[in-house]
Formats: structure tokens, C-alpha cells, sequence
């Protein structure tokens, strides 16, 4: 049996015949971060050139644990979409869709629902450990605990052979191939392609603060669409070796965050690589390191910025943008739909 | 607050200054039998000239407990929609429906399933006693764990303020309204009308075995489209009194199946009352009353039968009640999902 996941290769599909279907997509719930470009938005970038590839503004699913606050997903949709637009997403490239307006994909999830069991959900090891860190206990919305089964759905539905996900997520990844092979099995034929995780080569952008990763919830994250005050400010609050109190000392580039963003973004490497053999054997204070690191991302972030303001000025177009694209996947997911309802002999009226 | 039910009135409406909608179906996994008729289907076919009907071929919900076996489930949809036609369903009065083909109801379904917790469903006793009866314990697929909201999605998708069910759903009822006020609170207005449960004034009536009611998985029914033979067989197999071993003896009457049946179908309850008198004085065979039931039954069932029969052969006629009852559905039901969706402030793209 082939592997679940591959690590991130744009160019996989050269090896295949067709091109590879790629699904990706986030939960609107707020602006997104460096975090988000490092971990998958720029991948995407690479993507659109040699797949199909479709992203999902989430809203469906982000109202499993919002169910209480739909607006705060609602006026993210915009947001979010923003920032895809700025980061380089392009919608001549890349189908960028709202998954509330997809009706097949709750159709799909229902069916689904039937061929899952509530104590292999409560085993899937992501839902364990969500339900955990939201401290749900038993007062889990029943969308929450299934909403592996709607992600199952989702991937099917735009058939999607290849799925970028943290690797945190991979065993979504096998819940999906188990009601791929669930589904094939009941209706008799290979109607739905397995998928595998497309797991990033780089690791995970710590917070500014250097406590896990970045994260809005936990307030260390840095947004693209940062001002150049935030982006100074989030520079200086930003972690460093807590023991380099001397310029004149050795300082430890592990754990160091502002190496990490450097390794991140700086679009010299050697001359990072100069810099962290400096700081390590002493003589190079934080103020130095700081400072170059506060000029590259003002450096990166700057055109982002500029683009984003360029196209959250204009709603009309992304609208348009979200229209179309949702429109494009509307019809592919509906035709998996309509594809699986007639295997299953189910009516058609 | 009002009662969360009331008893069956077919003419509850005219209290009110709009018409009551009922909503009512079955499950489409086999014939429908005597038992159907006396629980709920000749309730229908009073309530279609007092009330706006809609009857459901919950055949997405029989998946929820058939997902292996889909034809089963699909093949009786035609099945009892003759039964219902052959019973005075009358297509001008009922809307006649098939749930599968209502992408509103999983739409609806999955939005709600974020509003009620897992707990909360695992209470449900409808829910805890299926469980127990069809040995599911922790295998109990996601999807029957969430008929409850499925359930609320029906009623509520169609406006129905009146539901007709049996004693053992009223807890589906109190599901629903809770889901509703949740809603109303939720979008801060009374979007969706709350609903009460219609229960029949007569009992179940019992299988032919006199364990139980009715019910097919049982083994002790006797369907709507019984042959003359199988009528006949049926009342000959018919428990009694099993101490009433002699014409001469005393009988009992109470849990004697026989007299139950002749109390539903026989339309001369005085002569019936005089043949339990006489039964219960003794002098009065089995044999007897049998014969009685025989030709009550063979009487009632004739014109069923042919009118079945009648309606099966033109496979055409049904096609077209389906559609068209599923056509007007689909308006009705998509357009409580358009006001939903719109009063959370999700997109509609």
C-alpha cells in the first residue's frame, strides 16, 4: 500500500500522467499570519504552477466550534481571502472557494456519517487531542466530533489525490482513505481516489514569543497584513537566547526566534549562516541580529501589504473571485455527488 | 409553555387562523402493514383535507442504520409509495416526498449538529433505546447518533408545527424544539416555529403473534398488500385466549389478538360487543370469531389491494407523484434553508 503522505514536492506530478488534484484551505477565523505563509500559503504559490489546485475558505467547518458566533466567522471569509490574493494566490490558477456554498458537501458528509462509527471518531487521534485542548469533554458539538468525516468529504468531493496538511492532521488523512475504500467497497467500483498528506519539509514557525508555535489564539502571532509599526514592535518583543546578556558572549541559535525567522525569510542564507557563527562563538549582540531580521520582513512583507490594500480597496473583485471560483467548484463537487448518489442506487428526482 | 403534544384531532386546525402543517413519513425499508395503517396512515388521509401534509420517504434516514445496504432502502421507496397511494394518500391534498432528493435537509442538518452537543444526543432515549434494541453499543454509526438532528432538520426545513408520531418519539420532538429555540436565540428572531407531537388516540396494534405490536422485523405482519391467502393464513395462525381450549369455556378478551383487530377494522362495533359477551360468557368458538375477522379484513383489504395493484403497474403515475411532491418540497424546504443561512450572515454565492 502506498504511504499515506509525501513530504512536499511541487513537482510530484510530473512523475503521474494527469495532474494531481490538490485541496488545501483554512478555517476563516482570522486574519492569517507568517505562520500561515510559512507553513502552507507559499507552498500553494508553488502549487498553482503544476496542479489543480482548489482552496477552501472553511467556514462550514470553522462554525463546528463557533456554532455560537457565526460572525465571527462570517466577516473572516473576506479577510482570509484577502491575504490568499496578496500572498500570490492566483485565481486564473487556483480555485478559491466558500465551502458553506457547496451544498454537496454536507450531502456527501450525511452519507459518510452512515458508514463511520462514533467510537472510531473518538479514537481519531486529532479529535482526541482538539477536544482536549478546547476542553470540550462531553459537551463536544456533534459537528466538532464529526467533522473528520465532513473533511472526508470534502477531499472526495473535488477528488483530491493530494492534500497539504500539518502533521498533525495526517491521521484525518486516514480517516479519509478509510471511507475511500468504505465507499469503492460498497458501490463496487473505484469511484473514489485515496489522497495523501502533503506534509511540509520545514518545520513550524515558532510564535514571537518562542512558546510553541504561532498562533492567534495565543497572541504570538505576526499578520500579514502587519504595519510597519507592529512589524518593529513584534521584532522587539521577539525572543532571543534569555542567557546572550552581553554582546561579548556566546549566544545559542537554537530555540532562538529570531534565527528561525531569519532561516524563514531572509533571502540571503549564507549570509545567515555568517551571522549564526558569529552570535555563537560571541561578539554579535541581539540588537544587531534584531535589526536585519526587522529589515527583511519589512522587505517581505511591504508588497504583501501593498497588494492586500490594493485588493481589500476593491470588494468587487473578490467577490468576483469568490464567486467564480465557488461557482467552479460547485460544479465539481456536485458532479462527485451526483456520481456517488447514483452508485448507491440512490433515486435522482 | 406549550404542551409538547397533543392527541390526535384531525380537526385542530380550524382553532387556528392558519393552517396547521403536518409532516409525517416512513422509513422505507420494507412494506408497510396493518400496523401502518391503524398508527398513522389512515390519520393522514383524515388530516390531508384539514391541514397542508407533507409525507417523507425518509429513505436518507433509513440509511443512517442500512449505509451497507442501500438497495434495500431503495428499492421499497417505490414500495410504499404505492402503499401510500393504494391507502387514499391523495397527491392533490399530500405532498409525497423523497428525502434523499432534499439537499436543504443535510445542509440544515449539519448547521444544527453544531448547536447540540454529543452528550446531549447520547441522552436522547429514543436514541439510548435504539441503541439497546438494534445491539449497536459503541458501533452506532455517526450518522444514527445524529437522526435526532437530521429529524429536527425535517421538521423544521418544512415549517411543520404538527408531527405525528408514536409515544416512543416524543423525545424527538423535545430534540427539535430545543434545536429551534437555540436557533431563534441564536439569530434573534423567531425564525422557526416550534412544533408539537401528534399522538394517535388508538394503541398500537399487536402482531399476529400477540407479542408485541406490529412490525416487520418482527416476523408477525400482515401488510397492506396481503393476497386473499395470506390474509387467511394469517387470521388462522392469529393468537387467542390459549386457556380457551373448548367453544363452551369462558374467553378472555384482553391481549386476545383477534378481538383487537376486529376492534380496529371491524365497522360494526355493536355487533362486536355483542360477540365479546358472548365470548366472554362462554359458548363461543374461536373458530367463530375468526371467521368474523376473516371477512373483515378480506373486506377492508380488497380495495387496497387493488388500487395497488392498480397503482404498481403504472410505474409512470408514481414517478410523476414522486417528482412533482419532491419538486414542490425542494422549494419549500430550500427556501427555510435560504432564510437560515441568511440570518447567521453566511455568504450566498
Amino acid at each position: 500500500m502506498k504511504a499515506d503522505y509525501i513530504l512536499f514536492e511541487p513537482d510530484v506530478s510530473t512523475a503521474a500522467d494527469a495532474r494531481l488534484v490538490v485541496l488545501t484551505g483554512d478555517r476563516p477565523t482570522g486574519p492569517l499570519h507568517l505562520g500561515h505563509y510559512i507553513g502552507s500559503l507559499r507552498n500553494r504559490v508553488d502549487l498553482q504552477d503544476t496542479h489543480d489546485q482548489y482552496v477552501l475558505l472553511a467556514d462550514a467547518q470553522a462554525l463546528t466550534d463557533n456554532g455560537d458566533n457565526p460572525d465571527k466567522v462570517v466577516r473572516n471569509i473576506f479577510e482570509v481571502a484577502c491575504d490568499y490574493l496578496a500572498c500570490g494566490l492566483d485565481p486564473e490558477k487556483t480555485t478559491i472557494c466558500v465551502q458553506s456554498c457547496l451544498p454537496a458537501l454536507p450531502e456527501l458528509t450525511t452519507l459518510y456519517m452512515n458508514l463511520v462509527t462514533v467510537a472510531r471518531l473518538e479514537r481519531n487521534p486529532t479529535i482526541k487531542e482538539e477536544i482536549r485542548s478546547r476542553g470540550f469533554e462531553r459537551d463536544i458539538p456533534a459537528g466538532f466530533l464529526c467533522y473528520p468525516v465532513a473533511q472526508a468529504a470534502d477531499i472526495t468531493a473535488f477528488r483530491a489525490t493530494l492534500v497539504p496538511v500539518g502533521d498533525d492532521q495526517v491521521p484525518m488523512i486516514e480517516q479519509t482513505n478509510e471511507i475511500v475504500r468504505r465507499v469503492n467497497r460498497l458501490v463496487g467500483i473505484d469511484l473514489l481516489p485515496s489522497c495523501r498528506a502533503m506534509l511540509s519539509k520545514v518545520g513550524r514557525l515558532p510564535g514571537i514569543d518562542g512558546a510553541g508555535k504561532m498562533s492567534k489564539s495565543a497572541g504570538n502571532a505576526l499578520n500579514l497584513s502587519a504595519t510597519p509599526v507592529e512589524i518593529s514592535n513584534a521584532v522587539k518583543m521577539m525572543y532571543t537566547d534569555k542567557d546572550h546578556l552581553r554582546a561579548a558572549d556566546p549566544g545559542k541559535i537554537e530555540g532562538n526566534v529570531v534565527f528561525a525567522y531569519l532561516d524563514a525569510f531572509d533571502p540571503e542564507p549564507d549570509a545567515v549562516r555568517t551571522l549564526k557563527e558569529h552570535y555563537s562563538a560571541g561578539g554579535l549582540g541581539d540588537s544587531v541580529v534584531k535589526k536585519r531580521l526587522e529589515t527583511v520582513l519589512q522587505e517581505f512583507l511591504a508588497p504583501i501589504r501593498t497588494r492586500r490594500l490594493q485588493v481589500s480597496s476593491d470588494p468587487g473583485y473578490v467577490r468576483d473571485v469568490l464567486r467564480q471560483g465557488t461557482e467552479a467548484a460547485r460544479a465539481v463537487t456536485s458532479s462527485t455527488l451526483a456520481q456517488v448518489k447514483r452508485a448507491m442506487g440512490l433515486p435522482e428526482i
